[in-house]
């Protein structure tokens, strides 16, 4: 691990800023910057250096390094006669509500499946403990790699408790969210789902399959979705390219009521 | 974008499944592991191939590629004499409710943070604007650099409002909690906190920073804090290690009433 030397000076209460290192100063401008374009202020282009290095008081060589590490991360192009503009507005995802793609991006593009899988499988342990069966008692596997505006956004795993899930085959895949079929399927609204999120390495295979460079980053979500009388019915493992998807949400202090269960 | 083809023949309601990619196999097999070593299902060490494939209803191939994903992810380690075991088990860090790290794993490891810089600087126009400031007002801003259990956990980068952020500043900022410190000081609790969250690679200094490699995934946490009056007092942006943190909540159907403002 790295720890910079001769920067103890800067730990005091003294209100006087003192010189730091140029990549720290990049880091925050460049967090600062990522903001900004996530909220469509730079849609007509970024401001020019000296602009951004009045604004964030500093040099123009650590506003570069910003630019250059958001170029990095995919989030802005830089081209000579052009300037610097936003390559990829990224879409945001609800960290508030359980909603599924189609019902999130309603107005922001087409969200298409390509199934790539649809069949019975035995239950593992750990599919079957968790959906409430027994263990090697079939469910439905769903594949899907899933286009917003015709680019890869995700590929879904999905695991489907037997009964429902049998039926949802039937239906059309291609073009309706699982969290759809299942309301309406079971006649019931879903209830509570509980998820976890990391952030993991795309492997080769993945890499290929959602278009981006291997190793990059995803956003890996795995979802445990109930019905409103709490049965499990939909276990999911779902990798989101990372250059293409913000997650949302807003918390408070204490837990609500209603997650007290 | 790689398709693979001769896959249609699975997208059928037909209970037999059929021959798939080994890569695909091993991706579902390797997500249904890595949620049993999240669990603590193996903190004694993993069962063998043999075992596991009879488990996944698996080739013995498809297992070791599937133990090779999660290696590559730094989830587990693999050596001929002593097996498979799991590398670092990741930490659950809450989306449930607003808590700081040392609240939050109390009992798992010292929180111990590394102040980086803690200094008044001129507000940018954007952090002005999410704080309720006027731009170029003098705000706090603090990096520290945290760790649990002596290994780097997390980069934080932190903007304070001036009167509760310069109070902050005679505090003891290795060992407390900012959330700690700003209800302290506010003598308010905390009230509602927006949040966006990506996976974003870690850039050259971040890494070396985190002690993690060059592109690694970081789960990057964008966090607006208000008090229990609705006031902004905090604007952080958060680098965590994808391979150390998990973040972990549930949500429910409907937007619950107290997110509706």
């Amino acid at each position: 691990m790295q720890v910079s030397s001769g920067k103890t000076e800067e730990v005091a209460a003294e209100p006087t800023p003192v010189r730091r290192l140029r990549a720290d100063q990049a880091r925050r401008v460049a967090d600062l910057l990522r903001h900004q374009v996530h909220d469509g202020a730079f849609d007509a282009g970024l401001p020019g250096e000296q602009q951004l290095a009045a604004e964030f008081d500093a040099s123009r060589n650590t506003v570069r390094e910003a630019l250059t590490l958001l170029r990095d991360e995919g989030l802005i192009e830089r081209a000579p006669k052009i300037g610097t503009r936003v390559a990829t507005r990224k879409y945001d995802h609800g960290l508030d509500a359980l909603l599924g793609l189609q019902e999130t991006f309603k107005g922001h593009g087409t969200v298409r499946n390509e199934v790539r899988a649809a069949m019975h499988v035995a239950a593992p342990a750990a599919v079957a403990r968790r959906l409430h069966l027994a263990p090697g008692e079939r469910v439905v596997y769903l594949e899907r790699l899933r286009y917003l505006a015709d680019l890869p956004l995700s590929l879904d795993l999905t695991y489907l408790v037997p009964d429902i899930g049998t039926e949802l085959l039937g239906h059309d895949l291609e073009h309706t969210d699982i969290f759809v079929l299942l309301e309406q399927i079971s006649g019931q609204s879903l209830g509570h789902a509980d998820l976890a999120l990391e952030a993991v390495p795309a492997d080769p295979h993945t890499a290929s399959t959602l278009d981006v460079p291997g190793g990059a980053p995803l956003l890996m979500l795995e979802r445990l979705t109930r019905l409103d009388d709490d049965r499990p019915v939909d276990l999911e493992y779902i990798r989101m390219r990372g250059d293409r998807i913000t997650m949302r949400g807003s918390l408070t202090r204490s837990t609500p009521e209603w997650k007290v269960r």
